[in-house]
């Protein structure tokens, strides 16, 4: 597996504190939020003796509550529809190697989280990528493009939605193509809605699980993380109407034995969360994103459309290299001894050359914080050597 | 993956659950051990506002002090030699993924932990399993067999030390024949160890990690789940000092983020668990083991040799087909509306045919409850119309 280029930042990022510079990390999606009360105080509260094995796909009361939890979305899932995982990381590990076979073919809209590569390559899976395009707010590209990256080898789809990095949310009519593409073909469509509670603007938020007529062929990754700002519990799950994939998933899931007991005590506990602190959670992003948006748009040859939905977006800079300009940020510039940390969206493309005037910007931190974030990114960009005059566009990004 | 012999038993405990039988589960090796009070006090009492991810190699503090752990055993382990992984499970998972290439060879002394195969399976890796022998308590087997399966696509050896399912410890002499193949060959030698402080007799406990001149070769392989009777915690470690394999293992570590929070708090505390419960615990097992051996040999036709580690024992009994005998024991019979779930040894043998009268029993219940087990178990070998006059040997055991 190649390093990231996040991961490539992080010597230059431990540099900068060391020199004593105060560091604004947009780069990871680790939220600030507060773990919800209902959630912390259960792990607390529980009278576990002996922290046991639980059951391979997770403990039965949770999943029947999470199936009703579902269900509450109008989304037609039962208790032996799900199974437990250790975060969603593994959920999507399962799904690839249940569904898939070494060699097989899955195509994958790009930018797309970067972390999917790595359990592609555990899994031996080619991932051919599709261009989404800033212009469009990285919309789904048209049906037209993935039947041109059809085969006899290509087994699934990877959809993230909301998306991460793109904060794009996919809508009825985007999700009802792929399901006529999806039942032509008869492929998997493998759906990561981590961030399904993170929409924004009262925008209708369309699951894979509300398509009807290809049961057998969705897989949703879930995963409680960014939900209740858990990130650290370990605790997704992965559903299927599939009895093939869920018999197949259940092996997987018997060989490393269990998921994480306390963080299964709290994910359960955490379903009770009162709808306030949603609420309360929903506005301060749209807060946060809205602020971003605007202090991006205002700044000199930037662009950055705006997301519906996850706490993540892209922007395009008037700079010649992303990763050469983030690391440039850590190592050689300081505004007010502050400066700003940003992922160079390279990572989340495959195609070489994409992405290389883009950075991903995760607004998880407050509008202070931010407000100061977002004036030494507008500094940065004057004072940075490799400025370009306008945005320009990269070879790759011509459509 | 196929399904193993002891999950296909499951349906016909749950029937026999049902119908009002008491089941005695000998079958696996989930400790009925308290965890140790820190331990629990520790997640408990932990203050934490947002359940963040940890580094993906685990927190530092504990790498530390785990490190510390194992220097008091006399290994040469430092902090940066350490990484903390999703139970042992992962740890597995992440060595063999890490240490070999598709279509490698690695060899494992048989019978052995049935999971292997699934991680192996996983790795896209080929078993060559060497038959160890009930007649030696499963002592190692001859280098000079070991060298008669070396291919030039054989990359490794794994261990189990003290074995699961045997109870075997290796001996330092068996260890330093294995370190001379290792060094011939240059192969990876992985060291599943979780077992490690359950060692009777007062026998020297040698690790992997104290023999000498192959570190670059030596991964061992870890877990809090059977030491301070934590399984669902899911803490393990991956440890070596091969710094290209650490460098490695950080990326599939990365690509699943983080091991759970709760646990490396809960593991971190468990450190301090002081020796009185060690020396408690391994009273315990001591007395459990040397009823139940004593127990199994007092059999008409029953043999088991007594094992000096961890909390199993493999049994040969005079049936036709251990597979059936446990299902009948479930399914047929019952004493007192008592009866007792075992493991068929096939399970942990890749050879086919091996094991077929052969049975791994955990000794994880309180002495009273193990004494009706065998109770049980000696009425049943009466009664079961598979008996055979003497233990069988069946074709695949004859050396």
């Amino acid at each position: 597996m190649p390093a990231s280029p996040i991961r490539k930042l992080v010597p230059f990022a431990d540099k900068a504190k060391k020199e004593g510079k105060k560091i604004y990390h947009l780069n990871i999606g680790q939220p600030d939020i507060e773990t919800p009360e209902v959630m912390l105080n259960a792990i607390k509260n529980s009278d576990i003796r002996v922290i046991e094995y639980t059951h391979s796909a997770g403990n039965e009361s949770y999943r029947k509550k999470l199936a009703a939890y579902y269900q509450k979305f109008g989304m037609p899932v039962n208790t032996e529809d799900v199974m437990i995982t250790t975060g969603g990381s593994e959920a999507i590990e399962i799904a690839m190697m249940t569904c898939f076979n070494p060699g097989d073919e899955i195509i994958i809209p790009e930018p797309f989280y970067a972390n999917y590569n790595g359990f592609s390559c555990a899994a031996d899976l080619v991932v051919k990528p599709i261009r989404s395009y800033i212009e469009t707010g990285f919309a789904l590209p048209p049906i037209s493009e993935f039947e041109k990256l059809i085969t006899p080898k290509t087994k699934g789809i990877m959809i993230c939605n909301p998306g991460n990095p793109t904060g794009y949310l996919y809508t009825r009519e985007e999700l009802e193509a792929l399901k006529e593409l999806v039942k032509k073909y008869d492929l998997f469509l493998l759906s990561d809605e981590v961030y399904r509670e993170f929409c924004y603007d009262n925008k209708q938020y369309v699951s894979v699980m509300h398509l009807e007529g290809i049961d057998n062929n969705i897989v949703l990754l879930d995963s409680i993380s960014k939900r209740y700002s858990a990130c650290g519990a370990r605790i997704g799950a992965l559903i299927s109407k599939n009895k093939e994939v869920m018999a197949g998933a259940l092996k997987f899931a018997q060989a490393r034995l269990s998921p994480p007991t306390f963080g299964q005590v709290g994910a359960e506990a955490a379903l009770e969360t009162p709808q306030s602190y949603f609420d309360a959670v929903t506005k301060e992003y749209t807060a946060r994103r809205d602020f971003v948006i605007e202090a991006i748009n205002k700044m000199d040859g930037a662009f950055c459309p705006k997301p519906s939905g996850a706490f993540y977006c892209i922007a395009r800079l008037p700079i010649d290299n992303a990763d050469k300009f983030c690391q440039w940020l850590l190592e050689s510039f300081s505004h007010n001894s502050q400066t700003v940390m940003l992922a160079p969206a390279t990572g989340f493309y495959s195609t070489p050359g994409a992405g290389t005037n883009e950075v991903r910007i995760a607004y998880v931190l407050n509008l202070t914080d931010l407000r100061n974030a977002m004036e030494c990114l507008d500094v940065a960009l004057k004072e940075y050597p490799g400025r370009t005059v306008t945005a320009p566009v990269a070879t790759a990004d011509i459509r």
